[in-house]
């Protein structure tokens, strides 16, 4: 378990470590430009180690993870992404779709580690505590594990692509994961062609981040 | 915006700030037992920027925060979680409901910030790209935010609560918020009492962490 390994007396993170913290946040990409060069064997593992210093509601750890290497499900997935992406472009006219046909949104055909996450929605772990009002909470929880994952990696150089541009109820079956299992993303994972400290999709011009205060309001 | 203040070059993250990052994941604590003291006055600005680092579906930046600091609201949203932890509480019997009696599940009744956390559901930002399929990606979205900051603070020694015990469809209106707006977290942040590394519902006998390969399968 975590705490095993952890330091005894609490870490004091210095003004040198929280610039860095912020350069990894600023330099943490959704990458869909991949080297195929293999990542380090236990990658996977470690991943999913970070992933799982996350809070989860209740203590639930309701995130399930399901390595995907088997040719033929990895074929589908993309199948099922290439079904979603052509529906989804065709939901768009004019600029907008010239734009969108451009775009790579999935990193699927040269990612060598593929990582699909979802909640166990029926686990009983934290026997419900703090969920009752809010179920979705098993949801955001492995969305948490996801983000701790993310910066992880991109700490080791590795990039992580979020793939949800697939239709989620095939999901399931394509990856034969246990009926109760509920799908939350799927990940691709290798080193990224490039570093950038700005969204491709800001760089492509799909899309630019506003102010902060523009999402803000005072109560 | 944040491309502004990175560095030019991407940032090499060395052995070093790995172990730190790691034990920033580890020491991270949803925290229910505040200090009073005050924060900097530029804490809430300074988080929420931070949280803008994280991913968004399609650049969507659906995110949306309230910052909390009327009298009277927040003693409305402490009523609606003493509401919801009641009903919670009677859910539960024998060892499970005295145990749970004892546990200290918010600390809004000290936390000298607290920010709610949203979704507008009806922004076009992003053009819809990637949520075809799964809407519940600026769901998502915004909880990777909410760890962004929570890792953000942690650094800053500053501890964050998710308070997820509340009646969600009665806190648009304690907060007087616009009508697409989607609740999605409360937070509580101010400095913890206690650093830990272990969480607290594990101190407290409530629920232990599993082995990692627990939640592993391979496919």
């Amino acid at each position: 378990m975590a705490s095993d390994v952890a330091p005894k007396a609490p870490p004091v993170f210095d003004e040198g470590f929280r610039d860095r913290l912020r350069d990894l946040l600023v330099w943490r990409r959704d990458v869909r430009r991949f080297r195929t060069d293999p990542l380090p064997s236990d990658t996977a593992l470690r991943l999913i180690e970070s992933a799982r210093l996350a809070p989860s509601v209740g203590l639930s750890e309701p995130w399930r993870f399901a390595t995907v290497s088997d040719p033929e499900r990895r074929r589908a997935v993309r199948e099922n992404f290439r079904t979603a992406n052509e529906n989804a472009l065709a939901g768009y006219s004019g600029e907008k779709a010239q734009l969108y046909a451009t775009l790579k949104l999935s990193g699927m055909d040269q990612a060598p580690l593929q990582i699909a996450v979802f909640t166990d929605e029926t686990s009983e772990q934290g026997s419900g505590l703090g969920r009752a009002t809010m179920p979705e909470t098993f949801a955001y929880s492995a969305v948490a594990a996801i983000h701790a994952m993310w910066l992880t990696a991109r700490a080791e150089g590795i990039g992580i692509g979020w793939v949800s541009i697939l239709n989620p109820a095939e999901i399931p079956a394509i990856l034969d994961t246990p009926s109760d299992w509920r799908f939350i993303a799927y990940l691709c994972i290798g080193y990224p062609e490039i570093d950038s400290s700005s969204p491709a999709l800001e760089e492509a011009g799909w899309e630019r981040r506003r102010p902060t205060m523009d999402f803000v309001i005072e109560r």
